[in-house]
């Protein structure tokens, strides 16, 4: 059974019709709503407006995957909530940021660099796959459309990613590492760029497809207690 | 001062009067004509009709980049020549594959895949650098255009890049890993996609740019005269 | 259920009488051995003096995991059979190399490079895990020590490995990038170094562990049957 | 011409006798000295104990190699310098982080994860090259010792290095990863694990040759006054 937190920051959906009418339950519930037709995942939502930011101590330690959906709230996500996430990454969480999410504090802590992109609204998507081995790919087509995604462009300013699995074109003439993988201290970190919230992106079978692989593939063989930097006594040699 | 060879299978430009209107002196002599103007490259050509295929070991030991055109001719190529060609590389010899090079026998030994990919003739490409401080991208736009290229699309099938440098958008709808490095052995590789025959592609300035770059990246710091395996004396320790 | 062929050359062990003591079956009945009791692996072994070297087309057609054990007989497996095994792979098979198969065709038809290295025997070796989440470290401890091993050192020449989960420490000063990942294709590559015939390597536990979790991470998702080159059609865009 | 700065906390060479008598005049000066012979680097150095650090804005903008010693001080380096520095680096300056810099606020916001390893004191190492026609391993042996250095052994929590050139061997039976290379947005990290204040390492000339061919590696083609994410004009295709 993989602990699932799906995490977002539930702003555009309660104050804007035209995102309400896309998501009404929220980005965060439509997300928990096709995961939880799997008999492997067990769920739990957060969102920014509760207590802890829906993040307690308690819930993050069982958390074994965290799903991180997040565009115009960055800054109220406290700095100690964002050390505590990436302490527990670190000691084996695995973490995946969905679009927007590359400008969160977490994003940026993880990777170290600034993450900007080129961005413009109102584009269409293609998703094509560079990996088609990839327990991330498993059932996914070598190319699907986005009829309509916010464009992504490069440069991307991410470390080197561990694994590309996916690159997007996008019909205004440009093109994106779209799903990369890092590792990270004893977990695993999954960027995947579609998920505008203006569109029903996370209804499309294909996202959801990756989405639950992806929760799959960087779900820890174990998750440790505490990090240190011990003196090492000296092995018989 | 580098030693650069450029070597060109030389059929198209023979043959087909089309091809010979946009590469009169052969594709080789258009490249090794634009690297000329520079101060530090020492340059010769040679092509699959010369005897040996123009790459003696003389030529071959006096080489510390080998550039590579060819399309038709791949298996013309003798595999004792492929095999020489792969061990300069170990020893230490940079190697630009262009275009359809991505099918020779020297790159897929190279590789140890089978450098499949998708194509299609008559698109157009835009070049976006995904690695901008990379010394090849040096003098380089963050995209242009080649009005007229044959598509070449993921899925690419290459070992991960160890450095990738320039993605492709094609207006058909594909992306591609357009520039990209490897270390093998003491030698570089660079694979650069853009080339066909049929359009002036060598005459673009940023192509020009970037094989320059290229060559002096790739060139190596030294040749070694053999590759051994050898038995270790033992340390003090 | 994972079809698993151990392919062995199975020479030392029928003309050596140290090695015959260590390895009285052969090193491949050893290793099928060990992992027969695993409920999810069904078993064969073939060897160099089988017909066809025990890998037929129906052999390899129905291997999802190949293991390769190989010294002294590099040169008897034919040209024809290696480029066989490198299709598999490339569509799909996973292949693990062990030890001084490092120095076999299809290892460095695979690779590309010369798969050179520093070795001397008789020596002491403690391996190192450096990806402490990696699943092929999975229930493997930190570090563990082999009482005699052949020395492998560096410098290795292989590509950069895609993953580097193991590395060795020698008693004699050296150290060794010892259980490297890379992607060939849709296919898995893992080469893990120790298996000297001499010493009784394959009965130590946490060998066998590694060998097992290897096994289960590049088996694969699916095997294509044919690799093409194919020319696209031109996408709705 | 190079402009570096070498960066000290400047501690332990002023209040430990043992340490003073191997660099009296602080490592700081040590670095700089052997450095200064180089006729394309322009040197100045800094320590904690200056004002701002001894990094003003003006020494910062003026600095395209930054070199980093620290041990007991970390937490004395101000959060707003790391974000200058982690900024400038982002923006193309190189940086190069010697041995217990693993563990300053810099070089964990650049690497996202912990940086922690094993350690112990009173070792003797061997450093070895994986990387042999590597700018950074020019004219280095194939290996070479130090005869007094602190342990430092995996695993080493860091992502994996966009180019591993160096690896440690000690005598007590560990191994490490000494020498890595990341990008980071415009510009490189070098990590040399080597450098403990206690033996004098600095005096070296094997350590000394890497330090040099590092800062020229590193060395950025160029660095950008800012960094935005801007909104795309629409490309005309």
């Amino acid at each position: 059974m993989i602990k699932i937190t799906v995490w977002n920051e539930f702003i555009n959906e309660r104050v804007e019709e035209k995102i309400k009418a896309v998501y009404p339950e929220g980005i965060h519930n439509c997300i928990a709503g096709f995961l939880g037709e799997e008999q492997d995942f067990c769920l739990r939502t957060a969102t920014l407006q509760q207590e802890e930011c829906g993040l307690s101590d308690d819930v993050l330690e069982n958390t074994d995957v965290l799903i991180w959906w997040a565009h115009v709230g960055h800054y109220e996500v406290p700095d100690e909530l964002v050390r505590k996430i990436q302490d527990r990454v670190l000691r084996g969480m695995g973490i995946i940021i969905l679009h927007s999410g590359h400008y969160s504090k977490i994003f940026k802590s993880l990777m170290g660099t600034s993450c900007r992109l080129l961005w413009r609204e109102d584009d269409r998507e293609r998703i094509w796959c560079c990996n088609p081995n990839h327990p991330i790919a498993k059932d996914v087509p070598a190319q699907f459309e986005l009829p309509n995604e916010e464009m992504y462009g490069e440069f991307f300013d991410i470390p080197t990613p561990d694994e590309l699995v996916f690159m997007g074109w996008f019909t205004g003439g440009e093109v994106f590492r779209s799903g990369c993988l890092w590792n990270r201290g004893l977990g695993k970190v999954f960027y995947f760029q579609p998920g505008h919230e203006a569109y029903p992106i996370y209804h499309n079978e294909n996202i959801q497809t990756i989405i639950k692989n992806s929760i799959r593939y960087i779900n820890p063989i174990k998750i440790i207690n505490e990090i240190d930097c011990p003196q090492a006594i000296r092995l018989e040699v």
